[in-house]
Parts: C-alpha cells; structure tokens; sequence
C-alpha cells in the first residue's frame, strides 16, 4: 500500500487474530519510533509491553474488558517517566524534582508523540492496534500490576496483533470543521448544522442513536459514552494518583 | 526516500527557506492527518493556521522568539477544543460541559495525536516542523492573539516551512532504557550509567556542557533548560489559563 494512502485509509482494529507478535519486530518499532520528536531530547517516556496471557488478562479486567484489550496479542502501556530521568539528574550532581503542571505536561507530550509514532510505524508494517482509553481511568490498578515506581505515570495503552477485521471509515469532520486561517472563527448554528450533516446522516450513526434509545448523536455522547459524572468520578481517581506518584498538577 | 528510513533520518528543523508553503499543500496534509486515532471520534481539537507576516512576528514573541518560530513561514498552533463539540450537543438536545480532568486529558491525546499525525504527512511531504513546547508557556497571549474563546485551550505549536538546514542526528537513548517487558524494572545506578553513555559521550553532550559552564549534561538541563522555579511559575499561568476558559483541572 501506498504510504499516502495508508495514512487515510488506516483504522483502529479491536478483533485481532490467535497468532503471536514477534518480539523482535516490536522491539524494532519501538526503536524507530523514539525518533519521534521529543521535549528537549529528554524522553520523558517509558513503555511496559505485556505479553504474558495472565499479565494480559489482567491488564484486560483494569480497562473494562473491553474487547480490543481482552483480544489482543500485546499490549503497550505508554507512561510519562521522571524517574529515569531524575535518577540519571541526581547521579550526575544535578538533583531536581520535577513535579509541577508543565513538566507533566511535557511528559505527557513527549509520550502522546511517542506512541503515536509507534502506532504509524506498528500500522505500516501491518498490524493493527487501538488505542485504550480507559488507561486514566485505572491507572492506580494499571500502575499495581505493572509495578511502576514513584514519577511514572501511565497515559495511554495500545493493544496490538494481527488484524482479523476491516473496519469501515468512520468518517471524520471536513477539515473546514477543525481549520481556521489566521484567528479562531467561532461557529454559528448554521456552521454546526453544515459541518455535522454528513456525520449524522450516516447509517452507522443512525443505528447508534436507534440503538441506544436516544433522539440525537449527540445524546448518545453525552448521556452513554462520555456521562459527566463518570469523568468527574474518574478525574479524582486520576488526579489523586498523579499526586500520589509525586507529581503536584 | 524509503518510508521506513524516514522515520529514522527525521529531524526536526529550525532554518527555513525564503518561500511559501503552498496554503492546499498544508490544508491535503490536515486533511489526511485528521485520520490519526482520536477518543470516540470526538476530534476534540482546532488548529489554527498563522500565515500572516504581522501575526507571524506576534506569535513568534508569545514563542520568546525562538528560531523556529521567527523563521517559519506557517505557524500551527494545534488547540485543545471543547467549544465546536459542546455547541453541536447544544444544538442537538444534548447541552453538556466538559470541565473534567479527564475530558481536558482525552483533548489532549487527540491533539497531540493529530498534530503528530500532521508532522509525520509534511515531513513525508518535505517540509520541515519544528515542535514549539513554549505555547503552553505562553498560552494567555496566544490566545489572546488567535482570538480563541471559551473552552479552547492551545496544547502546542508547529512551525512549519521549507528546511534550510541539515541537522546531524541527535541521538536517542537505547531502545533498552525505555522499554520493559511485563513490569517495570527499576534502574541501578550501574543502568543509568550504561543507558547514557553513549549520549554523555557525544561531542554536541559535552560542547553543550562547556558552553553552559557546567560539570554536567544533565545541569544543563536541570540549571539552564528546564529550571523548576521557571517551570512552576509557568504551571500557575496555564493553570490558571485553563480554569479561566471554562475547564476545572
């Protein structure tokens, strides 16, 4: 396949087949993938990769048994990592603790870019991978079960194997939606009404509402997928496990 | 070039040459982009597009006039954007305000995966990028300038141009120091020493260390780049940034 069109014809895969992911090529990803820009060549990033079935398992109970956790081959836990940093900072006569808003923000960059390469990379040499949400619900159990240590925060998962589906095109926004030249040009309801059409008047969309019982997409978002207080719940979980590893956002 | 060998061969640019970056070029390249992986398909983000040369030289001072930044002829400054979404729920009977930790996190995992995915395109296409870490800085200004409303957060900048420069690499950590299989492994003074060596030893480490007056590569770091009292400083700006558009971290 044509790289270019690789780009826009990519999909997350949540089915993957029973067949093992060489260790080494993933190790060769992952090695591609640090060439992914970073904040100041610091790296603030480890990965834990989880092969074993009852690691997997495991790991699969603390994102909700969702099916691309429960049915992949491997799954990445892509962290924000002070501590090898700070290790290194403190054997070399420069002792710091980096536990402010932007530092985390700068691990959290660093680590989003990181393994976004390594999706690309992962994609382009085949297989399939979905990204885990659910990693900031659970981070405290994520966190238990991979034993990380003080300043290593886990951001985002990627489950990989070998694709046993093709998904359709979900279909995303035109660009018009999420562009603007120069200053931000705020939308009128008519520009909502304009930009959403072809979202909404998609069959799978449809069925989503039907499904669920609601009236709109857009209920179906904000009173089933993403409900306020489940955030708000989990924003506490959250926060106070960054503050527990040693980090003050 | 081989697609494979770019990801390796990469760098990020910081010269540019005297001449325009073609406006349907840029706008093909976030079209495609706008296919990275995003939560629920949310696309929970904005970028916009700086080109002119007066919005240029503001931007670039809100960017402590950095290199990259004054030199580029496109600056794209990628916003986590909660307004476009909670205005299309408004408009649908689903009226919602995501002012969570985790919503402002899922915002920023779909930012920095498409403003990647936007790097890795014009890179394939031959432009140069150059990631701007100081918009999280700088962010009331920034906003102030692009106009940007409520609920509308800038998360980080790409300069963008024609490269005038070829940047020798600039090294990475062994694939070894970032990676652990199953749980994580802890580091012994005897890992950090082996894990930097080859960067400590590099001829740019130890100019770098000269030039700073400094015994150490990594004060360079923790006494001239990132210095915790700058940082915090910073973190209460975009903190109190973040809560001032609507979002209660």
């Amino acid at each position: 396949m044509e790289t270019n069109e690789y780009f826009v014809s990519r999909r997350s895969i949540r089915r993957f087949k029973e067949c093992d992911v060489d260790a080494q090529l993933l190790k060769n990803i992952l090695s591609k993938a640090m060439h992914a820009p970073t904040t100041g060549n610091m790296q603030l990033y480890s990965v834990i990769v989880t092969r074993d079935a009852d690691m997997r398992s495991k790991l699969a109970a603390a994102h909700f048994s969702q099916p691309a956790s429960v049915g992949a081959r491997v799954l990445l836990t892509f962290c924000v990592d002070f501590n090898r940093f700070e290790k290194w900072c403190e054997l070399r006569n420069a002792k710091v603790d980096y536990s402010d808003f932007q530092s985390f923000m700068m691990g959290v960059l660093d680590t989003a870019l990181f393994a976004q390469q390594f999706v690309t990379l992962a994609e382009l040499s085949g297989l399939g991978t979905c990204y885990l949400g659910t990693t900031t619900y659970n981070a405290p159990q994520i966190a238990e079960l991979l034993k990380l240590p003080r300043k290593v925060v886990p951001l985002t998962t990627v489950a990989v194997g070998w694709p046993a589906e093709q998904p359709a095109d979900c279909g995303r926004l035109p660009v018009e939606a999420i562009s603007h030249d120069e200053t931000y040009c705020d939308y009128s309801a008519d520009d909502i009404d304009r930009l959403y059409a072809v979202k909404e008047a998609r069959d799978d969309s449809r069925k989503f509402v039907e499904e669920n019982g609601k009236d709109t997409l857009a209920q179906v978002f904000t009173e089933v997928r993403y409900v306020p207080e489940t955030l708000k719940h989990f924003s506490k979980v959250y926060r106070d496990f960054i503050e527990s590893v040693g980090i003050d956002i």
